[in-house]
């Protein structure tokens, strides 16, 4: 395996080892939810005209915004909106096996305001996804989306579709909420209970400790303190614990972080352990056990700090490959990890890892 | 130098480097500072019953709450309230030849309501801080402390004391604000004109990204991210590129952020510069050149982590040693690093960080 094979687009058997690609996000129109939803629900949008809440004081700083320039379409939709586009820059591009479509308009990172309606909107969106994307490619594998905000719909959403072969996850959007709260729990008992791992992704209406900063350079610079605070929630109030089984994603928050908060919260947990006498586990096992980190977006960095930060893990197994595609920050399956990777660690990074994760994905074979 | 002799206390010869502890607490009743009022201040303590501002919704979890359990006095009062103590159990006990005091009782983490008496407060806790202490003990050094919340008071206090032989630098304390605000700007004029660094101490009035989580554990685990945040803040706004040669000092915010800190925020400079063309060097750049880190609360760590971690760094000037001396997480000079550290690198650590930093502190022989 030579580092050209994968610096260049190579395909079938001069590869090595497959790709799962953990974050690919698809998009809806709003209006193409519609026919999805009972008539009592479409007058939201058809007749009160809602659409969807934003917090950012600012807008993606980039040439294509919140996408790539070229995987907008040409009639002005956003990336993700058609199917032939992500074969073609990606699915195909790339020799993608599987692509786990993370989605839009995810409720969970919205505001509590009308939450029947948000969690009639996720299953109307979960349907969609599933004729409009899942039922239309074999590589394109699905998340349930959920509204956080209605535990106990949540939970008949997570029931109604986790027997659905190709749906892999459940899925909310990190927001302003710690889950490790009890209003939460019954949405973690339903995923653990159906062996689904839950995914939590990177949202627009999630703060820094500061809020908001002036620029978006700080505020996306800050976006990992948003998934720190998650995994310390669910951590410390027992929710990793009650659940040894499930298993977590943290999806477009990085990782460089991950070193830092094990060792810090392994020191805060020696200290102070006895105010959370329902955690069992030192804090830097829990993360191994049952937390994966999706690697979009990746920082540059050498092999010898890449390899250090594994050791400082203590585990390869915790990094699952993603692309992003077809936001602006988009990671290359050639460009994003250092070159020079052990193959075996390659196949770990792109493959087995998510392989663990989602166990309803086939086997790869070779 | 055997690693015995550095866990040991050992006095004068013995020890092969100096001490410079950055980050004492002393400790002041309420009712001490007001002597030091004008008559009309003092009346908002006497009369109208002021006391400081609380925000956090738990107390410390630790047998002396706040402080050591030991270092309290017999008569009640918290640690740091007596210096024949802080002698005893600190610079005595571990031969300290320096240690800057960082109070208590900052108005620039308090709430901004009675601006003007939280100025006159902070004059009032200046003049006390030197009479009590710094005129006391010649190994004692001073902060001076500024309330945030007037930039004019703040500048008028760093102008009257910036000559104090013992003051060795400003300090403010992190709470909810991103102080690379242009509010606050005339601050970090005064303290370069006088070329004084700016301290930033830890505080109780900080929130994470969730603002306060169920759990102390939970908080404290994540305090670094008002660090995180501040330092964000003052480059991506402009402030370090403004005054190169200021330097600032992060307390009792830990460091082993700063490598995933500097990496990604390089990343996001890489992506994002033109958006803040006011920013003319790499942000891990600038860390390095004006950002330094007291030590305490450490992590526990094999000598080969924390030796990867000055490697990310790519300094070992960046590290300043604090004790926190008297609250219930001191770091002892003799525990708190990994044993095996080469003696130059402890010189560095213990000492010579610090007194680049700090120029007034007289110059240490031996």
């Amino acid at each position: 395996m030579t580092e050209a094979a994968i610096r260049t687009p190579v395909v079938g058997p001069e590869r090595k080892f497959h790709i799962i690609d953990t974050d690919v996000h698809e998009r809806a129109e709003l209006a193409a939810l519609v026919p999805y939803l009972e008539p009592m629900w479409q007058k939201y949008i058809t007749d009160f005209g809602w659409v969807p809440e934003r917090n950012l004081p600012y807008a993606q700083f980039a040439a294509g915004g919140l996408d790539r320039a070229d995987a907008k379409l040409p009639d002005g939709r956003p990336g993700g909106s058609d199917l032939g586009l992500v074969r073609k820059q990606l699915l195909d591009e790339y020799d993608i096996d599987y692509a786990v479509l993370t989605g839009w308009l995810d409720a969970s990172a919205l505001h509590p305001g009308w939450p029947e309606f948000k969690t009639a909107l996720m299953t109307a969106y979960n349907d969609w996804q599933i004729e409009e994307w899942l039922d239309r490619d074999q590589r394109l594998l699905g998340s349930i989306h959920v509204n956080a905000h209605d535990p106990a719909g949540a939970v008949r959403e997570i029931e109604r579709l986790a027997d659905h072969p190709k749906m892999v996850q459940a899925i909310m959007y990190i927001a302003d909420k710690a889950y490790g709260d009890p209003f939460f729990l019954p949405i973690f008992e339903a995923a653990a209970r159906n062996n689904l791992p839950v995914g939590f992704h990177h949202s627009e209406n999630s703060p820094t400790a500061f809020g908001y900063h002036r620029y978006f350079v700080e505020w996306h610079t800050l976006v990992p303190q948003v998934f720190m605070s998650t995994i310390i929630s669910l951590i410390f109030n027992g929710v990793l614990d009650k659940f040894p089984e499930l298993k977590i994603i943290m999806i477009e928050g990085g990782f460089t972080w991950a070193p830092h908060l094990m060792s810090r919260a392994d020191q805060q947990f020696k200290q102070l352990h006895s105010e959370v006498p329902w955690v069992k586990r030192m804090p830097s096992q829990i993360i191994r056990d049952q937390v994966r980190f999706a690697t979009q977006p990746t920082e540059e960095m050498s092999l010898e700090r890449f390899m250090s930060l594994l050791e400082w893990l203590e585990s390869d197994e915790l990094f699952c490959f993603s692309t992003d595609y077809p936001h602006w920050d988009f990671d290359s399956p050639y460009e994003a990890l250092p070159l020079g990777l052990p193959v075996e660690l390659k196949r770990k990074i792109f493959c087995e890892n998510a392989q663990a994760l989602y166990k309803k994905i086939p086997a790869l074979v070779g």
